[in-house]
């Protein structure tokens, strides 16, 4: 029998909808059929959603040096020491940041340790962290800085759409002196790699300009496409990737041209953000790419005001695990045929 | 018998699509319906693309001073005097370029003189114009400049979205320094105007932010939310304006939110053009909203490749037309309620 990916869910924001996601992952059939979940976060939390919601989880606490590659089920690897009796929903609280960065921090461990082979993120909440002096604004910033890389970006997958960004949470006006040859660059060999695991197959893809039009052949701006995002395009076509640009941004993601693309790189957060949740909203996932391990996403937030109410959906956490899994393989595949 | 509108037709440049779809509008029952269209264009180039396209038009020339307020049919004022022996589509020329400035001056005197109620335009080369030397890059400058007009701004309007722009063909990197309290403030005022003559009521407006997420309150970009679009969010409340906002960009497009809005005012080209064209690529119109004359245009270019071969669609033009009326029966509906 061949063993199943190991995957490590965070259970994110207690106060959030992220533990009664991780009850409802742990039982659900389309998921235990793919892979092994693993739950960094809290046993006593748990099974108080569980009381709330009406699930009684039956978890097994594991330390990290027993997750085997043997399909384990309902496992928790109990991270931090949360005060459950006082804990509640909807509340921002800096024990609950403290605790949802210690559930990231160990699941970033144990997935460099190669205990597990993907993390998946339940949504957190940035004010909580900011009160529990957690010095990072979100998930992507804590992944790139606790695993050391160099180079990653912000990807968003769905079926009608995929893109990948060269900058993302900076101010509009930072956009321009932030993008350079090397980075855009860097995002398309990221997109590149993380397209062939996930389609298994030479991708086909496209780079936005950043001015209106392109630019128009430098009418206006300040010759950005010329500068940096045409130079980048050379030098990925030198390596061999297909790849075509820069686009007019307005007419790259009507239907019958993004078609053409299996993914868009876009030059700053709201060119890829606009038409991304246009077409998927709430069925998306976030994934960034260019870390040593992998590391896929929810697209939405703690839901604080349904949360503990068992009527949150997990479709976007199901599909945050189905395209971790899909990544591991296309990565293992990858490997094997170095 | 209530006289019709008289809307004039600009025919635009000679060797692309506009020439046929002047003739295929003076021609159509569903416009001929509700307005009387008056083309200001070239009667033999006229004759030259009927002939090419199977269509015997019964064209009549007619003087600025000859238009009355009852149907006319088939008319045409001369404008220029173009070469039409050397006339071929899909040629960029300079005598075309002039040619094509000169309809829409002379479109621009009669209906600032009173002689028509509206202008729609089709489709100009940009290439051709610079050829002429005409000193402006397109249409709305064109009007702009020529109605003396203080403040105008671009609307893109559609059934399932309407926007209008802050700034438009201007670099990326402008914008920041372009927009202002003063700017937005005439935008929203223009929007709101515009939509009232529409809707017929009061509209619901909406105003994006320029930053990722709005801005996060002062968290990114350098607090052009706080500095430029609250303050004008909040003068035009004072004057009774109905609006919301600054909105997260990423958002403000997706069905479950926009249609809570009549129309959303954008920051700068692409954050508007993209979900525009995403939704309305081909159906909507182009409206330049603050001069004191009404102007629609179509929604598409001279399209060279296919000119003069009658497979091009007046969709778009039938679609300005009609916008071009219902604006003008608003406009006068809204003066005679003073």
């Amino acid at each position: 029998m061949k063993s199943l990916p190991r995957i490590g869910i965070t259970m994110g924001d207690p106060a959030g909808i992220g533990p009664e996601l991780c009850l409802r992952a742990l039982r659900e059939p389309s998921i235990l059929k793919i892979c092994a979940p693993i739950i960094f976060g809290d046993l006593e939390a748990l099974r108080k959603v569980g009381k709330a919601i009406g699930i009684k989880p039956s978890l097994k606490p594991i330390g990290l040096d027993e997750i085997s590659v043997h399909q384990i089920s309902s496992a928790v690897v109990q991270c931090g020491s949360l005060n459950v009796a006082s804990l509640q929903p909807g509340k921002v609280s800096a024990q609950n940041g403290r605790a949802s960065f210690d559930y990231i921090r160990e699941s970033i461990r144990a997935a460099c340790a190669g205990a597990i082979d993907a993390v998946v993120t339940a949504p957190v909440n940035k004010e909580a962290l900011h009160k529990a002096g957690v010095p990072f604004p979100g998930h992507t910033e804590i992944f790139t800085a606790l695993t050391k890389s160099k180079r990653s970006c912000m990807m968003l997958a769905s079926k009608p759409l995929t893109v990948s960004m060269a900058t993302t949470h900076i101010g509009y006006g930072d956009v321009p002196k932030t993008i350079s040859v090397e980075r855009i660059l860097d995002v398309i060999e990221l997109t590149h790699q993380t397209l062939r695991w996930i389609k298994k197959k030479e991708p086909r893809l496209a780079v936005c300009g950043l001015n209106p039009h392109a630019g128009e052949n430098g009418l206006f701006g300040n010759r950005e496409e010329e500068r940096f995002i045409i130079p980048a395009i050379e030098l990925a076509r030198k390596k061999g990737i297909q790849i075509t640009g820069p686009l007019p941004p307005d007419t790259a993601f009507v239907a019958r041209y993004r078609k053409n693309f299996d993914a868009i790189i876009c030059q700053y957060h709201d060119q890829g953000h606009i038409p991304f949740k246009m077409l998927a909203f709430d069925t998306g996932v976030n994934i960034t790419i260019g870390l040593p391990i992998i590391r896929t996403s929810v697209d939405h937030g703690t839901a604080f005001d349904i949360a503990w109410r068992g009527i949150a959906s997990p479709t976007s956490l199901y599909s945050a695990i189905r395209m971790a899994v899909k990544l591991h393989r296309g990565k293992i595949n990858s490997l094997q045929t170095l």
